[in-house]
């Protein structure tokens, strides 16, 4: 179908009204073009039985797994970074999980919610895009990979990094990049690797692993500088990888978008 | 009795050796000058049922409870931050609460370690200050103060932070300052106040509230400028506060040396 909305429309939308528009099955796709300088963030939502070990673990991974906010058991309100929303409506599209495997991809998660749910929110890194854009740090998206970085383990839980991968057309932007990212730990912080994607188990790169749809897929050029961001799809690494009973997660590039400003959430 | 070992001493041990010597019994004072430049941590073991809780506690209160480290429960062994060491032993002195009452400030935990305590290590200003005394970020510190700042509350847990106070001797002085503790996210950050003692409840400056005696009492002049920095005897008062059943803690000024520089740990 046809956009509804264009991306100047989407950009100049405060949170609430593109979450109501959401909300309203008015926009399903991804949110890149969503409140321009707002944050947004990753979703998870597992049984409370493995809250306390998943927010060891986002812990122990922060690059990936930055946590912005956590609700209380079945709360769908963000109290830190957007109390009016609902998380069961407020994104574009969701996956639901059962035993490790991927069940169904709603556009609305209300039939999927349950009373013993705790809700984690980790920032995304379409978050500092926005700063990298007012910086004038162009680069070309290369999508997201599964890598072979292995993520501290905590309990039950165990899995594999996923990492965006961005490519920067000069050395100063790409160090410009580095500088920007490093203020923004909410929205994953500094990149994980720089250079050579094999270094880290990517032999494809320009084929993105199937999350979400880059702007190009064509393979780094040798004056690029490219690097990797952990990313907050890594959960559903976890989820597949740990066999986790049940989960509900955002739909990769479906993100929640967040009443606080990028700029109110840097570190320095 | 007469310090066995002198500041020199102490600051040129490493960390295992500093840590020998107090589980040796050899050293049972504060820890202000042990290992210089590296990183020194608060302690707080409790019931695995207030686990979850307390993480999400100190994820809403940052400043002064930035964690460093969780164990597995009853175990003594933090494994981010110095994993040979033993938390029931290689303190120089602890406090042990029950129902939020202090009933005992012993020299060893051991006897009263649990099976089923989790132990949170919170990073201490003590490890910014090596990097104030690189930058000859000079100040006298005016001692430890519970404020009436309001902490966020998180299920059972409430209360009110306290906060070290230093007093520079310039303004250039605690501008530098602001900036060097920015990156030491992991030891407090930046302070939460400057100024006016008041404002943050404290009538009493230069009379710092009973935990650690302070190098200086003599109030704050007026070409100084004053500033506050959450302090990691917070989880104490929250101790107090919330009556927690039962706590191990570090006694205020007797901390845990960690393997980590601070240097390592910063921010960028």
């Amino acid at each position: 179908m046809a956009a509804k909305y264009s991306r100047e429309e989407l950009r100049a939308m405060p949170p609430e009204q593109f979450r109501a528009i959401v909300r309203r099955g008015e926009w399903t796709d991804v949110t890149a073009d969503a409140s321009q300088n707002y944050g947004q963030a990753n979703m998870i939502a597992l049984p409370k039985e493995y809250a306390f070990e998943f927010m060891l673990f986002c812990h122990h991974n922060p690059r990936p797994c930055y946590i912005i906010d956590v609700t209380e058991p079945g709360d769908p309100h963000p109290r830190l970074v957007a109390p009016e929303a609902d998380l069961r409506t407020d994104l574009p599209q969701y996956r639901i999980w059962k035993d490790g495997e991927l069940i169904e991809e709603p556009h609305d998660a209300t039939d999927y919610w349950r009373d013993d749910l705790v809700t984690f929110l980790i920032g995304c890194s379409w978050g500092f895009v926005w700063a990298l854009e007012a910086a004038k740090a162009t680069f070309r998206s290369l999508g997201d990979y599964t890598t072979n970085i292995k993520l501290n383990p905590v309990g039950r839980l165990h899995g594999n990094m996923v990492c965006s991968c961005r490519a920067f057309p000069t050395a100063e932007k790409a160090v410009r990049a580095i500088q920007i990212t490093t203020r923004h730990t909410a929205f994953h912080g500094p990149p994980v690797h720089i250079g050579d994607p094999t270094l880290i188990g990517i032999d494809h790169i320009g084929k993105p692993d199937a999350f979400i749809p880059p702007w190009s897929t064509e393979p780094p050029e040798p004056h690029e500088t490219v690097m990797f961001w952990g990313c907050g799809i890594t959960p559903q690494n976890v989820v597949m990888q740990s066999k986790i009973p049940y989960a509900v997660t955002h739909h990769p590039g479906h993100m929640f978008v967040i009443d606080k400003l990028v700029e109110e959430m840097a570190f320095m």
